[in-house]
């Protein structure tokens, strides 16, 4: 229940992401829509098809496309009120982020990948979304320019395997990849921590 | 025998979209093959690799990739000429269309999965070629901005379920699906209906 | 043994130059590493979702991420001697993608394609990743517009499967068609070789 909750916020807060950046492009009802949509289910689908988990996982429950459609029309009602909320979009985005990682992660393990294999899945879950949001709307991903953001899912699904390396138990391995994601995440945000430069001025 | 013939014409008409985009972007030879050929089977392959019907479609006959080549040797020939054609084009590109979100449909259905879901396979089977082609192209995919087309794949597949649920026999069924996207486009096109504008002047 | 060096080589070859065209578009390390990586396993990626071959080829061991992190670390460090090392990247890419395109094809054997099916697939094992680069990168693809690349895997391909056609042994059809790629490359850059322009003056 409260994972079901969680993975809806994160939902939530991911097809928001899409109908900003789509309606900044002056996209039609339906490209914000498929925009919003494909930023919230991007991730999971690509992971999907890599490990051969079809039909893909939104196809398997209306869930998901319920949630997006409700939120793309409240959103474009309230969109100038939505502005506003940007913290609160950014905190449900931080734990999505997280749990998205975690589930990636999960399902790589259940393919009997090796943790590196589950630390990309977990990432592509996290951030591919905003990748092909991006591409979508014709721009360079934004998450490879500037934003710390793919980072915090690799070090998070770090921290989950070495603690599972040192015995620690699964679920509370669990809780401590999300709650590092989502610490790292507000911490590079706050501090504006970035990947260090790798261009000479 | 009839299905066939409408499969090749409506892959035709996706074939010479691809050519069009591709030659006014001045691609050469071998990208204005692989733009025309995206744009004709890439709804198609979106479909089959997220319900795992692979290898996907066109890799198992030659029909496709025959045709597509054909085409693309054509119309490269007689550029100047298929700019008259228009009229004939948008014809086929629009029975294409109903017979793609069908084709889309019934893929979901043996599929076993949900009447949304299938309406969703088959507006992605219909349109996604095109969203490819763009992409490939550099441009913001064109049924995002402006046509109203996707729109009309949802409305057909809707008319599909809901005489299906009314007990009408599944091919009558289909037939009207067809019929139905075929008609709304020819009258979007004709009466220069949009979707409804979402932003404030 | 040998296979695998090649194998080796050419992943590094297409890292590098996707590290040297994320470079020039300023993307961040993260960015610079995910634009190498797909230049290196795009291609085959697409190859093994096509064909139903998952979890896809890279994840199956940890080589590929291995070289290529490696890679894109030297390369970052050493961007500037790098520069002067054209000639030798372009031979190792010009081997990486006589040796891919044959390892597409024998995949599509293995999955019971036919001839042409197969060609498809070894020309884009061989040419895909570097289409998933520049459109990462808001690109039109570059084998799209100039360079002869895709052509000579086709051409390649049609040599190896003539060759099995006249009963030749397939391991010696095999280095034949490799060798034709590598040499039909060298030659068409060497002499400046395209593909006919089918765009009036």
């Amino acid at each position: 229940m409260f994972y079901l909750v969680i993975d809806i916020l994160g939902t939530v807060a991911f097809a928001i992401s899409g109908v900003l950046v789509a309606m900044q492009k002056k996209l039609d009802l339906f490209g914000v829509f498929i925009i919003a949509f494909v930023t919230a289910v991007g991730g999971g689908t690509l992971r999907d098809l890599l490990i051969g988990n079809t039909p893909v996982g939104w196809m398997k429950t209306p869930i998901y496309i319920l949630t997006i459609t409700i939120t793309v029309i409240i959103a474009i009602l309230f969109i100038n009120q939505i502005k506003h909320l940007r913290k609160s979009l950014f905190l449900f985005d931080t734990i999505g982020i997280g749990l998205y990682t975690m589930v990636g992660i999960e399902k790589g393990l259940a393919a009997n990948l090796s943790p590196i294999m589950c630390i990309a899945l977990g990432t592509m879950t996290a951030s591919f979304g905003g990748v092909i949001r991006d591409i979508l709307c014709n721009e360079i991903p934004v998450i490879f320019r500037k934003e710390i953001y793919a980072t915090v899912c690799i070090l998070g699904g770090l921290v989950y395997f070495i603690l599972i390396q040192f015995s620690v138990d699964t679920q509370i391995a669990y809780v401590f990849g999300i709650s590092s994601i989502i610490a790292m995440r507000l911490i590079a945000v706050k501090f504006k921590i970035s990947l260090p430069n790798i261009y000479r001025r």
